[in-house]
Parts: C-alpha cells; sequence; structure tokens
C-alpha cells in the first residue's frame, strides 16, 4: 500500500455544481415524472403564485390558462393572472433563477414555499423545447415584457427581448412552449387539478382552454377574499437551538431578555425572568450575539418546561365553513355534506395548524370510474390540491384509519362520496420537494381523523335516514299494491264495502307516507304501528 | 382596482437564498426524517464515500464506525477508512459545501452521486449541535486535520484549528458530535444498514462499535476487488435535445460529423452518414456550436430511427456470482440458495443496466420477527443498501408482482428466505433527493421479476425435494414403529420366527431410508412400492 496517490489528478476531479445543474439532473425530485403530471406540475406552479399574489393585493383572483398542442409534441403554454404582478427589476430573480422568491423566509401562511416552483417550470421548457418563456407583467399601467432562460451552470437569469410600454394590463402572464408534457382530464391532469383548486379557491374565477379548444369556466363561488396572511413571531415552543443561534447572532436587540421578548411571540417579560431562573448561570443582560452554543441548548431545554400560552391562530387563513360550503355545492352539486372546522392546534411543539374537513354525498360526489360513482379524497395543503404521492400522506392515513362502518359507511369506497381536508399552517410539513403530501406526523393525523369522524357521523345520519325513509316508503307502496285485495277480503269477512274499506286504507296509507316524506317523524318500528293498524281495522 | 401598487415595497420581499439555507429548512428531502434514520443517513454518506474511494485507488477497503451517546442526547460519531484520503485544498468543498465533488458529472457507476451527502451531514452536526465536524486526511504520509463548518448563507465551509503533519495514515477520519438522533437495532438502524452494505461488498471490511461498548465485526468474506468503473461515453438513444446543444455548444470537435464519432459511443462514420442522409438540410460539415435547436431536434428524432449497437455493459460493475454466493454465505448462512446474473439491459432508450438477485433459505436467511424468521427484502442500487421508501420502489413492485405460489412459495411472508436485488447502473433513477428507491420503471421492474422468478424457480425446487424427502423420512418412521406388530401378525399368519421377520422388515426400511437420505433417488410414489415389499414378505 505504498504507491504514490496523485493528488492533482484528484483534486482535478473536483467540482462545484449550481443548483440548476442538481434539479436539471433531478428533475423527478420536483414533480416532473411522467407526461401528464409534468404538465400539472408547471400549471400549479403558476396558479399558485397567481393566488397568492391576488390574496396580496386584495384582489378576486381571474385566472386563465391556455394549452394548445403544437406539432412534435410541443405544447403552447399560456398562463396569466390578475394580481401584483411583478417589478421590473425582479422578473429575472422570480422567474429565472432558482431559490430566488418572497416566500422563503417569511413564518406567514403562503401556497408557495421555497422560492423554486416558476422558475424551475422556465427551465424545464428550456430543457424541453430550447425556447425561453415569455413573461408580461403590469404594475401601475407600466407593462414590461421580455424572454427568460436560464443559465444553468451559473443559476442566472438570461434576459432578451424587453419592452416597456403603457396599457392598462395588470397581473402576470406567462408564455412557454414545453415538450415531454401530455394533456388529458385524468385524475392527474390539469383539468382535475384546476377543479380542485376551484373547490378550495370560491373566490377564484378559473378558465382553463384546453387543447381542444373546449374552454371550461370554474365560476367564482364567492366574492369574499381570505383574510390577509400574517407574519408571525416565532412561538418558543417551535424553537430549536439552531434556529436561536441564528436569530440571536443577527438580532439587534441589546439584551438577551429584550431580545426574547421582541422577537418571540408570548414571550412576556414574566416569562424571561422564569426563564432566567432556570438559567441563572446566564447573564440575560448581556448581547443575544454572544449567547453561546451551549447556552442556547440549555435555554431550549428550559422552554420545553415552562407552561405557555398557545401561538397564535390568526395567522391561519382556513377557507372557512361559509365558504366551503358555497365551493362545495358549487362544484359538486351534493345530496347532503358536512364541513367541519377544527379549532388550530400544534404541531412539534409550536406549529400552529388546522384542519378543515367535509363529507358530500350524492349529486356530483365522488370521483367517475367507468360511468358510477366511487369514493374521492381530495387532499389540499393552505388551499393548494395535492394530487400526487397519496400514499404517504397524513390525510391518506388519516382516511384509512377510520372506521367507516362505525358511522353506516363501511361501503364508502363504493359510494358516490368526496372527502375533502385542507391542511392549513404557516408552515406545512411536506414529504418532498415536490409539495405533493403532507407528513404523517402523530398529531397531524389525530386532529384530521377528527375532524373526519365528524363530518361522518352527520353523513351517516343521514344516509340512516334515508335508508329508513325509502324502506318505509318501501313497505307503504308493497301495502298500497295489496289494498284492493285487503279490501275484499274484509268484506269477504265482515260484510262491509270493499270499496269503501279500499278508501279507508288508501287514505291512512297515504297519510303515513307523507309523515315518511316531510322525514320529520321517523318511527324505530314501523312494524309494530303496521301491526297497530291492522288491528284497527 | 385602480389603487396603485408599491413597487419598491414588492421588491423589498425579493430574496436569493443559498442551496444550504434550503436543505437547511428541508432536511426531510435529504433523508433526515427521524432519530433512527437520520443516525443511518449520515453513516450511509460516510461509508458510500468510503467504499468509492477504496475502490478508486484498488485498495481493501477498512471502514470503522463508531458510535457513542453522550449526555443530553447527543452522540459522538466517528467514520473512519483507508481509501484515498482527500487533497488538502478540497477538504473544505468536499466536507463543506454542499452540491460540489466528484461525481455528479461523470458519467460511471459510483455509488455517491450529488456532491450533497457527506458535506450535508457535516451541516447536520453543525445545525443540531452547534460543532464543526472534525476532519483527518492522509495521503502520502502526509497528514492534515482541520475543523468545518458551513456558512449557511453563502454554502461556504469555514476552516479552523488546521494542523500538518507526516503519519503513515491514508484515507478519511470524520468525527462529529450530533443530536436528534437514535441508535437501534432496528430495521432502519445503523447495524442492518452495514450488514446490508457488507453482503453486499464482501470485499470490503465493517467493523461496528456500538453505544453501548458491543463491536460488531462484519468480515470481508473475499478478497477480490470489484472491476475499476469506467466512464463512458454517452449512447446515442440516451439522447435529449437539451442534452445534445448543451454538449455540441461546449465541443471542441471542428464538425457537427466528428463531434458524433468521437464524443458518442456505437457512433461510426457510417452511422454519421446514415443520420445526415436523414437530415439533408443539416450541414454535418459546419461546427457543432452553431447547431440550432431545431436541427438539433430532428436529429433526435431521427437517431431514433436507426438501428443500434447496445450500450457498452463493461461499465457496469455487478458484485458478481461468486462474490455475491460468498457473501451471502458469511452472513446468512443459508441452507439453500440461488443467484442469478442477468445480462445488462437498456432502460429509456439508451441508459445501461443491470440486475443481480439472490433468493436464501433458511439459516439465518430472513428478518427476525418476534423470534422467528420471515421474510426480508433486501433492495440495493449499485450495492448501496436502499433501506427506506420501499413503497415506491422497482424492487417492491417486481416482488409484489410475481405470483410466487407457482414457485411453491405462496406462503413466502411468512417463510425464513431473504429475497436481494441489486440493482446497478451508471444512471440510477432514483424516485427522491434521499435516494432511497428505484423508480418503478416497466423495464426495470420486468429484468427484476425475470431475475427473481429463476431464482424463485430454484428455490422452489429445492424446497419440493426437501418436503419430498421429509414426507418420505415420515413414512418410513412411521412403518418401522409398526415392525414389532407386522412381523408377530406374520408369525401367527406363517410360522415363521417373527424375531428374523423383524430383522429382515429393518433391514429393508434401512434400505430405503438411507436412498432417501442421499436423495439421489426420490420415489414419485412411495405408497405403491411398500405395497410391493409387503408381497414379498
Amino acid at each position: 500500500m505504498s504507491e504514490e496517490i496523485n493528488e492533482d489528478e484528484l483534486s482535478k476531479q473536483f467540482r462545484e455544481y449550481s443548483v440548476a445543474e442538481f434539479f436539471k439532473r433531478n428533475r423527478q425530485m420536483l414533480g416532473y415524472t411522467g407526461k401528464i403530471r409534468s404538465l400539472t406540475t408547471i400549471v400549479h406552479e403558476a396558479v399558485t403564485n397567481s393566488l397568492d399574489s391576488a390574496e396580496d393585493a386584495r384582489i378576486l383572483p381571474n385566472i386563465n390558462v391556455e394549452i394548445k398542442e403544437l406539432p412534435d409534441g410541443h405544447f403552447k403554454l399560456v398562463m396569466e393572472d390578475n394580481g401584483t404582478g411583478v417589478p421590473k427589476k425582479d422578473v429575472g430573480k422570480a422567474f429565472g433563477k432558482l431559490l430566488a422568491g418572497t416566500k422563503f423566509h417569511v413564518l406567514r401562511q403562503k401556497r408557495g414555499q421555497q422560492g423554486l416552483g416558476i422558475s424551475y417550470a422556465v427551465l424545464f421548457a428550456q430543457l424541453t423545447t430550447g425556447k425561453p418563456a415569455h413573461i408580461k407583467t403590469g404594475i401601475n399601467h407600466k407593462v414590461y415584457e421580455c424572454d427568460i432562460t436560464i443559465d444553468v451552470k451559473s443559476n442566472q437569469p438570461l434576459i432578451t427581448d424587453e419592452k416597456e410600454y403603457s396599457e392598462n394590463f395588470k397581473g402576470v402572464r406567462i408564455e412557454m412552449e414545453v415538450s415531454e408534457v401530455g394533456y388529458n382530464r385524468s385524475e392527474y391532469g390539469v383539468y382535475e387539478y384546476l377543479r380542485r383548486t376551484a373547490i378550495a379557491n370560491p373566490h377564484a374565477q378559473i378558465t382553463l382552454t384546453e387543447p381542444n379548444g373546449e374552454i371550461v369556466l370554474f365560476p367564482r363561488a364567492s366574492t369574499v377574499l381570505p383574510k390577509v396572511s400574517e407574519k408571525v413571531l416565532p412561538h418558543p415552543l417551535g424553537l430549536t437551538t439552531a434556529d436561536l443561534i441564528e436569530m440571536a447572532h443577527s438580532s439587534s436587540a441589546r439584551k438577551i431578555g429584550s431580545f426574547f421578548q421582541n422577537e418571540f411571540s408570548r414571550f412576556s417579560g414574566d416569562k424571561v425572568k422564569e426563564l432566567n431562573d432556570l438559567n441563572k448561570e446566564i447573564d440575560f443582560n448581556k448581547t443575544p450575539a454572544s449567547l453561546t452554543w451551549a447556552e442556547a441548548e440549555a435555554i431550549v431545554k428550559s422552554i420545553q418546561q415552562l407552561k405557555w400560552i398557545a401561538p397564535e391562530t390568526s395567522v391561519l387563513i382556513p377557507i372557512g365553513e361559509a365558504q366551503l360550503v358555497k365551493a362545495l355545492k358549487s362544484i359538486l352539486k351534493p345530496e347532503e355534506m358536512k364541513v367541519v372546522e377544527r379549532k388550530p392546534k400544534v404541531y412539534r411543539g409550536g406549529i400552529p395548524f388546522a384542519v378543515e374537513a367535509a363529507i358530500a354525498y350524492g349529486g356530483e360526489s365522488g370521483g367517475l370510474v367507468g360511468g358510477s360513482r366511487k369514493l374521492e379524497v381530495l387532499r389540499y395543503a393552505n388551499s393548494t390540491p395535492l394530487l400526487f404521492d397519496a400514499g404517504n400522506c397524513a390525510i391518506s392515513e388519516a382516511v384509512k384509519g377510520i372506521d367507516w362502518s362505525r358511522y353506516d359507511l363501511g361501503k364508502i369506497e363504493e359510494m358516490p362520496i368526496t372527502i375533502f381536508v385542507n391542511f392549513v399552517s404557516v408552515y406545512v410539513p411536506f414529504t418532498g420537494t415536490s409539495k405533493l403530501a403532507v407528513s404523517p406526523e402523530e398529531e397531524i393525523i389525530s386532529e384530521i381523523k377528527l375532524a373526519l369522524m365528524e363530518s361522518a357521523r352527520s353523513i351517516g345520519i343521514y344516509l340512516h335516514t334515508l335508508q329508513h325513509a325509502q324502506d318505509e316508503e318501501e313497505r307503504r307502496s308493497i301495502f298500497m299494491r295489496y289494498i284492493g285485495e285487503v279490501a275484499e277480503c274484509i268484506q269477504d269477512l265482515t260484510g262491509n264495502d270493499s270499496d269503501k274499506i279500499k278508501k279507508k286504507l288508501e287514505i291512512i296509507a297515504k297519510e303515513r307516507t307523507a309523515i315518511a316524506e316531510e322525514g320529520d317523524k321517523i318511527e324505530d318500528d314501523l312494524g309494530e304501528e303496521e301491526g297497530d293498524e291492522d288491528e284497527e281495522e
């Protein structure tokens, strides 16, 4: 083992890679697997940005998606919104640089989180057709247009063909030509994605032009805007030592005590004192920048021992019961449904979240499988549909974990039912880069189950009532069918006129049927009642 | 909608993020979910590098992993190898910068692929304990030591406490203190990971010191080194337009024709001519740099129409049948096993891969579940164990897709059986960043199934034979049990001495038993044979 190793030879092999090169090689990590799904992923990235932007600007979003098939398997995509638009000087970063954006570090409920999505869509277009994306953005009646590609080696935007002019256009319009994608109306396609988006965003109007020219409108079901998402100061219970060190070392507070009070929620002067009492060896009057790792670790540990007011949950933005009812009615037209809003809870000690769920029965509820409607589960995180990776998702786990037969829904798989679950949080624990599944953590699964069980109870009672009414109606109709014969038998036995008896019996039967139809009085044991009637005769 | 939008306010929100910040927030994408799994991921990253490095240097790898539990839930990790070591000037990049490494762009079979793993482990240590990793590396009797942390904001290494001296140490030693991890011997733990690594790397000696002080040695089962992985020129069939443009524009060839001949495998002068005939409008004498997207797209399309010699498969490095047999015997001590090597195939048109598979029965085959051994499936990609995400993996799909009852293995789930599959390729299509599952593509699943079915056939025959021998043995023992009675009955009937008859019968029975034990003559219908014997008496 004494042979000489050539260090220079070893060193020559060393290279650095841009994040664009990395994801160029690993497109499947961002949801680009399969033709149908790749197209949906692109539309998802654009629509997500559009909804966030409209919400920021307090605008009722109008979103247009146009998909055209070109020769050679290429597709032309146009995605347009009426949101805030993007300032000219940020267009390059927003659309032509991975890991740049407005949302990454803000603890605030937004759909997008990574500053990765739309730029990667631009890169995908470039990698599959060699063509730049064309961006048009309008702010305050000034319009800016340009072509964008990404320099993969440096992860920098390359902007060409710039134009500026005045026009009454506001928002963003993205045009791109892509290949290695496909369009259909399957569960994983753009149509279904937009349909589900419409359900969770009743304040949005979404128009889709399909490759065959058909125009699908998902109309606005409500003009009520979702409330504005707010920034949240972090809650002490969610704090890791690494975060504390990072925050402390970049804090402008002069003392550790004031640092805690200013930069955390629920951190009162009393709490600072309690914390100091548990850590007497730490000088709370020194600067936060001088906090050592050991001290920070001790503080994080003590924080777990104190009692805290739960995190502020005003920052969470569920769709809301009234809105959700409107949206589900508009799209599913169900016979019956039950929407449940759970109160906010906390996972991992400090991250607030809330679950809203609904079960809809009948009408256009359920997914079409070979002509008949069967159970469909619509999963959402912050009102964004999760179409893929159902397997490893907290929502799927919750659905699987419920004993549906307890709610007379033992055959739920075969029923025309839509289960809707929206997981709402400032930080959604996705299981992968492509944001398709909510990490199946115990606290999350448990909340989802509770919400679904409450919905199930209500739907179960409805179905039970329905079944009962149907059973009763059936008994009546059987009774009606034999009234003639019964009347004649009674005439034979009693000598009374069978026509009179028949009329009397019919009146009785109709009264009973009417009661059943009103549904306000459901006897538990109709058999006995019928027996009583017989005796009356 | 005429309210003025404050562009500066919008712009202020724009930020850029380093890839280190990105993965700091998204550690689950790199396999850091759960305490046990996080520790395994760290060990995996180090061991993978060690094996690759030893292979490059043609050294039989000795790998030591030491895990100690410290107070406060911290763990100390030492991982040491005898490989090439890392040149001093590359240590920062290798251990302290994400997306830097030797393996990213080379089309060559290596375990690591991303230049992400060990640097992220260093970052993980830093994020959970605030402590730098300590690196020691020796090349040519010169040793270099330092502490490394990563500046998260810039994704740059911070090196401190450097030391240089002469010592007869070669290889790499990494020491780190981590928290938020855990150790046990479960399926997902370090022990199981190293056991599986040893099975697929019979040329390696791996020593594990567990937190309780126990030292586990996975001995070297073979001193034959795997062959050296070679670089491969890309095969035309795997080419995308984007890759072609990138290669053409950075090529130093003077003509398109020579560019194809020099930079691709299987691209002869004749093939260039055939290609030109299909694309007469393209001037094959111009420089590759002048190739347009449209031209490249036309060329890629034509390439699909030509007939090609299959890709070179000499670049694939399976473990090899002989090696695998040694390894499986050494670790599983099976009663019976069957190793199958499939010939290399191609997926996605141009990427060569090969499948090697084995089924082992009995001994220490199978996973221990509550004291008894049941089916375990060991999944590997390029000899690296895949412990997690079995659900979405081509190997799991293949196992599920086989009708095991056809091989007398209908109850395989309950049997002491180990299924081993190694997917070998210069490019493994992982389903996620954390490299845990092979993308379930049709061509891949099909090859794995064929390999497993061949193994299954062999194991099925063994089990059938075994069962037959057991059945026969049972019949003999029943017969032996009644010899005394039979002999007395015969004495009553014939007047012959029962002792003599008994001895005769015993000799006959033993002869037959001996035949059964030798197992070289298994009668299909023993019942008839016994009948014949009775008649002889």
